[in-house]
C-alpha cells in the first residue's frame, strides 16, 4: 500500500533531522527568540529581498491562519474566503471561534477575483451586516490551481483600492512558486499582499509555518497574539533549525520542485489516456475522473482520497505528491493504471 | 555561560531524536491517527493503570490549557487559580481571550486548598457574578512546591462535593512525581483529577503535552476543540513518537528523577552554606535568596531569572534543571558560589 | 409621507403606555425580579398551556438570538439557518462574535427543511468542520412566509432523531400566529421547539422578547447569560409590564390581526390589480414586483424598502404593516397605486 | 416597606413618560436613526460644550461597558480596574466574554491612581502576559466616592503619557456631577477621559445611557459593535425621547441634586447621632455601620442592602436614594433611627 493521500505522510526532510541532532545540545533562549529562529528569518527576509517585514515561526496552518487574522480584524470585521478555502470550512470554525464571520464566494476553480469580491462589498453596505475586511486567499488553491502574477496583481490592487487586507495562506505556496505555469517570485508577494505564510509542513518540514507581515499597521504587538493563542513554543528552536534549513540554500524549492514533477508525471500518463480533470491543476495536486470501479481497484494498493462524485459511476479522486513521493512508486502506480485503462 | 533559566533550552533527549529518525520515511495517518500516537496513548493508558479515559496529544502547555478549559466551560463559567497559576499571568490572557474569567486566589506557596476555593464561592453568589467551575492547579507548581496526596485527596473531595471540575496543569508533573517529597503516583491521577496533563516539553520532548480526560462528560467531541483550536498537527506523529519513547520504558520518570537530582545537588549544597530560599521546593526548580551583588557576579558565567526582589539588598533568583543538565555544571556552580558565599 | 417601512415606525399600544404610567412610582424589585415580570412570566406559561418551561424577558431579537444560542452551544458547534434568515445576515456577525459558525441552506421560501439541514449534516462528518448543532427557524420568516403545523412537526421530529436542538425565532410571530392559512397554535410550540421567543418589539411593545426555553438540559443558569451579555435589564419591570399587557388578556394577538388584516387589504387589492409578488406571504409583510418607474412614483409620498431588483424595470418592494397602521392610509395607498396601475 | 435598595426600583421621572406618551404615534425611524435620537444626541453635545465627539444611545451599563471596551481594545489588551469595579465583579465576566482580562487594582475608596496603575504596568512588561491598555474609573464610585478634578487630571496625564485609555463609566455620573464636594463639569470631561457614559437609568429613565467617545481613533464604526452585541433597539427613539427629556433642559442634574440631597439628609442625621460610615460618600449611596441588631429592627420597615459585615456584631448596609426617593420617607427612616440610636 503506497499513499498519495496527502503531502504530510512522512517526517521530515533527512537535512532537517540531521540539524536537529547537530544542534540538539546547544542551549538556546525559548520562546523563538534562539540564534536559530533568528537566523532562520534572516534568511527568509533575505529570499524576500526586503527587510522591512516581520517573520514568525508557528507550527500549523489553522493556527497560523486564526493567531493572524484575529489579530488583524476588529470584532465587527469579517473575511472573504472562496466557497473552498479552507478557513471556511476545514478549520472547525477557528475563524468563528475567534469571533469573526466567514464570507463564502462560490468559485469554480478556487481563486477569488476582484468580481467576487465587489459581489460580497455590495452585499455588506451598512452596519446591520459584517463588515468585509480581510480577503483570504490560498495559493496552491485547496483544489490546485494557482494565482498567475497578473490575477493577484488584480486582487491586489482592488484590495487597496477598497481598504481590504489580503492575506495569502501559503501551506502549499512552494508547490505553488514552483509550478510549471507559475509566473510568481517569493520576492513579489510583499508588493501584492499584506500578509502570508510559507508553508513547512507540507514541504518537508516535521511543523512549521513562517509568517510574513507585511503592513506596518499589522506588525504591532503580533507576539502577544502568538502567545495568547498557544502558538508560541517552549523550544522555538525546533522552528528555527527547520526554516534555516529550508532557506539557507534553495531546500524549500527543490522539495517542491520534486513535489510537482511527481505530480507532473502522474498528470502526463493520465492524460495521454485521455483521463478527465476536475480541476485545472499544475501543483502537487490532481484531481483525475475515474470510473467508480477503477477507484475500487486502485484502493487495494494505493491509498487516496475520494474527492468528488462526478456522475453515477465517475468519481474524482485527489492524489498528492511530496517532497517524499518515491519516483518508482509513481511509475509503478502509472503502471497498474494502464493495466486498467 | 551555562544556563540553568528553565527546562527547555535543548532539544530532545537522544532517545527521542532517533526514533523520529528511524520511523521518518514510513508513511502514516495525519491528525494524530498515526500508528504511533495510537501506540503512545495506549502506553500512558497502561501506565496509568485505567483504560476507560481519553488521551490527546498536544504541541503545548498554554495550548493545552486553553483547548482543554476552553472545551470543558459554559460560556458563564470561570476558572479558580492560585496568584501564582500560569493561566491567570503567564499567558497572555489566553483563557480569558476562549471568553473565561479567571479568578485568582493569593496563595504563598503555589497551592490552592479547599478554603481558598470555598471562599471564591462564597464570594459568587449568584448571576450578577461568574459561576466559579474549574479548579486549576499546577503540580510541580510554577515555585517549585507539589501537592501531597492527602492535599490533593481534600482538594479533589472539595471538588466533587461543590461541582467543581478539578484540572491539573503537569507541565512539570515528571519533576512532581518524582520528588523526595512526593507521595502520589501516576496511577493516583485518574482517581483525584477530572483531567490533567503530562508535560513532554519540559522533559525531554522536543514538544508535546498529554492531556488525560478522566471525567467522562468532558470527553465528547475533544478532537473538534483541539482541530478549533489549531493545535491538531498534521504530522501528528511528531507527538506519537516522542511519548511512545517516552513512555515504553521509564525514560519519562528518569528524565524528570535526573532533573530533580540536579536540583537537589544545588538545594543540598545551598543550604549547607546557610542560603535561605524563597519557597520550599523539592522539585527541579529552586528559589534561593542572593545578595545582588552575588547575583551580579554569578550572572558573568550563568544564565538564570532574578526572579523577585526581597530587600534591598536581596533577590530571590530562580534555577531550573532538567534531563539534559550536567553534573559537571552544577559541581561547577556549586564551587562558584562557595568563592563568594 | 407615510411609512410601512417596518413594523417598528410607532412607539407601543396605548394600553401598555397606560399600564407604565399607572404603575411607575410603585417600588418594585430590580433585574427582572419585579411583580409584573413575574405575572407576565405567569400569564405567558398559562397561554402555553404548560408550565414546566423556563421565560425570560429580553430587550431585542439580536440580543435574545445571541444569548440563547451562544448558551446552548458548546464552542465547536454551529447553527443552522435558511440562507435569509435574520442571525446569517443581518444582526452584524452577533452568532460568530460569541464564537460560533451559522451554516446557510439555500432557501427560496425562507422556509428549512428535514431535506435542507439533512444536507448540511452529511457535509460535515467529521472533526476538521464544525459541527452542526442547532437549526435555526424565523416563524413568520424574515420574508414574510410561515411555517404550517405539519412543515414545523417533520422539522422537529428530523431533529429530535439528529440530536439537533430547534429554535425559533419570533421577532414576528404573533404575525404568523393570526395568519389566515395558520394552523399552529402558541400552545403547540413547546411539543415542536426547544427554545422560541414571543416577539413584542414588532407587535405592539416599546421593546421585548419573551425566550421560551422548553428543553429542561438549555434551562440551568440562564440568567448569567442574561446579565453577561448586558441584557438584563436594571428595571426589567419595563418589560414585565409590557407582557403582561400584552398577554393579560389577548391584546397581543388582537394587535397581529390587526396588522395581517392591513396586509391582507394590500395583498387583496395588489392581486386585483394583477400584480406578482416575489414570495407567498400570509402575514404581515408582502413583497410586490412593480415597475422601477412606479416605485418612484410611490416614494414621493410613501416609505418602504425597495427590496430586490427583478429585471432591468422591475422590482420587488416591501410593505409592513403592524398594530399602529392606519386603515384609511392603506385605502390610500391602495388608491394611488389604482391611479398608476 | 419603603426601599432604599437602589435607585432604580421605581419607573421614570413622569415628564419622561409624557414625552413618550406624546410622541407615541409619529412614525420615525428605526435603529436610533429617529429624530428624538439625534435631537437628543445634538443636546447633549450643546451641554458638553463640543462637537467633535459621538455620541450613541444605549440600554444599560453592563451592555454599555462591553460594547465599548470590546470595540475599543484589540485582542491581547486588557482593562484595569478598581477592585471595587463594576467590570470586576458584578457583570458576570461580560468583558471576559469579549475576549478581555480585566485586572485588579486594590482600592480603599473605589479609585484609581496613577501609582496603583503604574504598578500594574510594571507587572506585564511582555508578550507573556496581557497589554494593559484601558483603565476603567467609575464616578461616583461603587462605593459612592467621586473623583475631583485634579484626581482625574492627574489620572488623565498619567494615561495619556502611557499610551492608555481611559474610560468612565458613568452609570451614576448625574450624582458625582451634582455632589457637594465635586468640582468637575461635564464639560471638562471630554478633556479629561476618552470615552464616558451618561446613566440614565440610574437618573431618572426607563433605562439608557448615552456613550460618549471623545477619542477620534475610536469613533470609526461604532454601530456594528453596537448592533453586534445586540444592543441597537429597533425602537431607538425610545432613547431618544428620553435623553431629550433629561437634556433640554436641565432635568437630569436637578434628578441628581435631589436624590444627593435625599442622602444628604441620611448622612446629616447618621453623623449628628455618632453614626460611623464605610466609606466617605459625597453622593447618593451612603454606608452607614450599624449594630447587627438595628440592622434586623429596620429590616422590619425598610428595604437595603446588608453590604459588609465589619465586625461580630455590626455591618455596613447600603442605602441609595434617588430622583425618584421621598422626603418624608427619608424623614419617617431617620425618626425610626433614633428611637434606636
Amino acid at each position: 500500500m503506497y499513499s498519495f493521500k496527502n503531502d504530510y505522510s512522512e517526517g521530515a526532510h533527512p537535512q532537517i533531522l540531521k540539524a536537529l541532532m547537530e544542534t540538539n545540545l546547544v542551549q538556546e533562549e525559548g520562546y523563538g527568540e534562539d540564534d536559530y529562529s533568528l537566523k532562520a528569518i534572516e534568511r527568509i527576509k533575505e529570499k524576500l529581498g526586503r527587510n522591512n517585514m516581520d517573520v514568525h515561526l508557528l507550527t500549523g496552518g489553522t493556527q497560523t491562519n486564526l493567531t493572524a487574522i484575529s489579530a488583524f480584524l476588529r470584532p465587527h470585521e469579517a473575511a472573504i474566503s472562496a466557497s473552498t478555502g479552507h478557513i471556511l470550512g476545514h478549520e472547525t470554525g477557528a475563524i468563528e471561534a475567534t469571533g469573526h464571520k466567514v464570507l463564502s464566494v462560490e468559485s469554480k476553480d478556487g481563486k477569488l477575483t476582484p468580481a467576487g469580491v465587489k459581489a460580497v462589498l455590495e452585499g455588506h453596505p451598512d452596519e446591520h451586516m459584517v463588515k468585509p475586511k480581510l480577503v483570504y486567499i490560498s495559493n496552491s488553491t485547496e483544489i490546485g490551481s494557482i494565482y498567475k502574477k497578473e490575477e493577484l496583481q488584480q486582487l491586489s490592487d482592488f484590495c487597496r483600492a477598497n481598504q481590504l487586507l489580503l492575506y495569502m495562506d501559503g501551506a502549499r505556496l512552494g508547490s505553488a512558486l514552483c509550478s510549471k505555469e507559475n509566473d510568481l517570485q517569493l520576492s513579489d508577494l510583499p508588493n501584492l499582499v499584506d500578509a502570508f505564510y510559507i508553508g513547512g509542513t507540507k514541504n518537508g518540514a516535521l511543523l512549521g509555518e513562517a509568517l510574513v507581515i507585511c503592513r506596518d499597521s499589522l506588525k504591532e504587538d503580533f507576539r502577544y497574539h502568538i502567545k495568547q493563542k498557544g502558538a508560541l513554543l517552549a523550544k522555538g528552536r525546533l522552528l528555527g533549525i527547520q526554516f534555516l534549513e529550508l532557506f539557507k540554500d534553495n531546500l524549500f524549492f527543490e522539495l517542491a520542485e520534486h513535489a510537482n514533477r511527481m505530480a507532473g508525471l502522474l498528470q502526463e500518463a493520465l492524460t495521454q489516456t485521455n483521463v478527465k480533470f476536475l480541476t485545472h491543476s499544475p501543483s502537487n495536486q490532481i484531481f483525475p475522473i475515474f470510473p467508480n470501479t477503477l477507484i475500487a481497484e486502485l484502493e487495494k494498493n494505493y491509498a487516496f482520497h475520494v474527492w468528488e462524485k462526478v456522475d453515477a459511476d465517475h468519481s474524482a479522486i485527489r492524489l498528492v505528491t511530496s517532497w517524499a513521493t518515491k519516483e518508482e512508486e509513481v511509475v509503478g502506480f502509472i503502471e497498474e493504471l494502464k493495466r486498467w485503462l
